[in-house]
């Protein structure tokens, strides 16, 4: 039994580090590599795949599990290893083989021609693809299984034992409270002018300001990190000690890369604080993207877009670039929170960007439940944003066509994003609570104390613990939108003089 | 039958893929990766290496080895494919399993040994190491089998077939030549002076000037390539799109990056320019270390130390380097050329470079024959060196320790570099009769009918026919070091007025 255990956590290991290498292919391929590589760089990467499909899904997984995953007084550990092991192996052997292999080329031909229809902004293109994304996804969750509603099936690949019941509960108390702040802010006579964040800024000058916010953040980016470009942020690693990110840089705009910087300088510090001891296991991992973006929103949102956070950063700002001589620090912070109802999800403000994720939730939601057609989803886009957040968009590429999630069938992923904000509230509480004198600290550039509370409490813990587990393990409670709301409401009055 | 041929390409191609993912971790360990990436990453390496262990000498290799290994009607790719596998699968296979494994623990620990003896200066630290990789590639041999000298079985990892009894006659005339060649430059009244050579040069307008010359000699390093800065340089690819080569620049140099981007140009040109039908076959790579050194030995000095190739370049490096105003071409490729006796392999010139690989041929020959033995190694070494070059190292850091090689046990590897002068020269010959005007279009920094001769003649073929065939497909004759001699003795003549 010993033996065998030892030989599980071996099977476990060689999949981690195919999942490393394929990570850092991934990364190298579109950080690096040069454009004639690509076709070679699929092969390599197809393969790869196929051998960690192979370890995941295979007989010797299926022996592991029929040994281990019936007993159940294992450590936190292991019952962990076993339970993230189990789901990875049903979520796809559920599946008949045929079925899996046609919807892995079908989801990449889906996201082609959805690049395609964005670029056109023609949703013909992609319409048929989306279909079909759709009609496999709800295959998968009928063959996954599910108790209440067919989408909870996919709600739980990115947010585990999250339901529609529960998110329907969190949402509908977000949308109205952010409706009804929303309504108050557009009634408001302060003015909020941000052109000042639009001049001119050199790209070395934002990049070595963004490196001392993400030192100062406690991202370690020299040692055990790097940062690089590419046209989309994102954080990747291999093992806990290899976290890397990358960031763009717009000369004509002051918040985009320092705002994308401490955003995944949040995603990067989750990984880089995981305990050496899950190295290996599968649980080397954030436990659910909804935590995961509870971490970098965090970060990005209740620290980065606070007060005290500028109070020491802008003078520093002020010292690199001159053009903010004659900028108040009160202009600056209403400018870097500016509420502004756009077309676009990435570009959304604090407040109102909840209310993007809330309308693809409820699309999705529909649209898997058989409840609208693909056909209908431009309109349905188009209303919603107007009748939430008083736009429309005039053509698609603005609208339905934004995002690349549904164009591989990735239903049940966009719910983590607003999930993270209420996660990140709740947790707020807590730890305003347990650091002593913490905005004082804020103000003064000090942020190791909020590194090691989030390490401590969230980060060593990888994929050890459920969200749900977790949030009751640190809070004591169940999700709770409030907190976020009160927030918001508390930071929007000041802001606006509601 | 067809099948089954199919079977061997599929699985040939797997090696490949892991191949390629081995080289770019190496690759973006050694340029891009953080510090504390190393233990996580050589667990990764070690699972990938160990998964391409098992494919070159596993049960499924000796299957196809056992159907196809005896038939002989295929055509030249069918051929190499399986002489290349089968070489592979035997030169693991042959040798104890057991052995084999505290080999590969004992040639690491051998060469941290080395670099601690090096850094030191104490090569008694090295010593009970290299006796024991002495040991190890002694007993390789016997179980590789070999005709007439065991050093043979070692020479024929790295050049196909080579033998100590041609190698011995290669050598012995390259010596000779040499020797009387270098006599009468240090008779000369020619006195050359390369202090200029020495002041300040900007590592920005070396990179630029670097990537203008391998930009003319037809290296795409943009599309299909890359180039990075590492301590040394090196050439890695990731199939025949994705070629990249490393340099370093030293501010105070100016040739040390120069002829390095060429060096390395060279072997890059080489990889890019194999055939795209090769890929997936375990021929996309160039057929010995001695082809592929007569490749970027042939660009760095037969081209890129001529004086055709300076008329066209010198003019470019004075634009960007005010520094060469007064320096005239003459003294400028003088310069370039200065014959110096030095201790130093990697710093040698192009007339006195070969007798450092002599140097190093005859003693690794004798200790594998057990003519001499490791302690006697600092003294043979030291005599040969005041012998043949007419220095005598003071330490051994700058004598016997100064290369990698001999700490993982890589004996026969050293021929190589000298089989690539003499290879080059023989080219040289034909290349100079087929291309028209070949001289006048290298000053018009027209390079790219060489590129494309070298393409069709070699590079194309990757490692389709062996180094003796593929010369004598090109020259119709056996190698011949009188070639290399003439050049050398044609152009140190003109050079030093002998």
């Amino acid at each position: 039994m010993n033996k065998s255990l030892n030989d599980f956590k071996d099977h476990l290991k060689k999949i981690e580090y195919l999942k490393s290498t394929i990570a850092l292919l991934h990364w190298d391929l579109v950080v690096k590599a040069p454009e004639k590589s690509v076709d070679y760089r699929s092969d390599m990467l197809g393969y790869l795949s196929s051998e960690e499909y192979k370890l995941t899904t295979g007989e010797a997984m299926k022996g592991f599990l029929d040994v281990f995953s019936t007993s159940k007084d294992n450590d936190d550990i292991i019952n962990a290893m076993i339970r993230t092991a189990k789901k990875n192996y049903d979520r796809v052997r559920k599946i008949p083989e045929d079925m899996y292999k046609a919807y892995t080329i079908d989801a990449s031909k889906s996201t082609n021609a959805w690049e395609e229809a964005k670029e056109k902004n023609d949703f013909s293109i992609f319409y048929p693809h989306l279909v079909k994304m759709v009609e496999y996804k709800r295959n998968f969750s009928k063959y996954f299984g599910y108790k209440d509603n067919i989408y909870d099936a996919l709600l739980d690949e990115y947010e585990p034992n999250a339901t529609v019941k529960d998110i329907d509960k969190y949402f509908s108390e977000l949308k109205e409270g952010i409706i009804d702040i929303l309504r108050r802010v557009e009634k408001s006579k302060v003015n909020i002018n941000d052109d000042f964040l639009k001049t001119f800024f050199a790209k070395e000058d934002q990049k070595k300001f963004t490196e001392f916010i993400l030192d100062k953040m406690g991202y370690d980016y020299v040692s055990a990190g790097r940062i690089d470009e590419s046209i989309h942020p994102f954080t990747t690693n291999f093992g806990n000690k290899d976290v890397r990110i990358t960031n763009h840089y717009h000369e004509n705009d002051f918040v985009s890369a320092v705002f994308s910087a401490i955003h995944e300088g949040g995603h990067a510090i989750y990984e880089q604080n995981i305990s050496d001891d899950l190295i290996g296991t599968g649980l080397a991992m954030g436990v659910s993207m909804g935590i995961h973006e509870s971490q970098s929103r965090f970060y990005e949102n209740i620290i980065g877009r606070s007060k005290g956070f500028w109070k020491f950063f802008f003078p520093e700002a002020k010292k690199r670039f001159p053009q903010f001589k004659n900028v108040s620090f009160d202009d600056f912070y209403r400018a870097i929170n500016k509420v502004q109802c756009s077309l676009i999800r990435i570009e959304a403000d604090e407040l109102t960007y909840s209310l993007h994720i809330i309308i693809r939730y409820e699309i999705e939601k529909m649209l898997i439940n058989g409840e609208i057609e693909v056909k209908d989803l431009p309109s349905v886009w188009n209303d919603k944003y107007e009748e939430y957040l008083g736009v429309r968009p005039d053509n698609d590429a603005v609208g339905v066509l934004q995002d690349v999630h549904w164009s591989d069938g990735s239903f049940g992923y966009f719910p983590s994003y607003a999930l993270g904000n209420i996660y990140g509230a709740q947790l707020l509480i807590k730890i305003e609570k347990e650091i002593d004198d913490m905005y004082a600290k804020i103000e003064q550039g000090e942020l190791s104390e909020i590194k090691s509370w989030l390490k401590e409490n969230i980060h060593k813990y990888g994929a050890i613990y459920e969200p749900r587990i977790l949030l009751e393990k640190i809070t004591g409670e169940r999700l709770k939108p409030k907190y976020f709301l009160d927030y918001l409401r508390k930071k929007y009055e000041e802001i606006y003089e509601l």
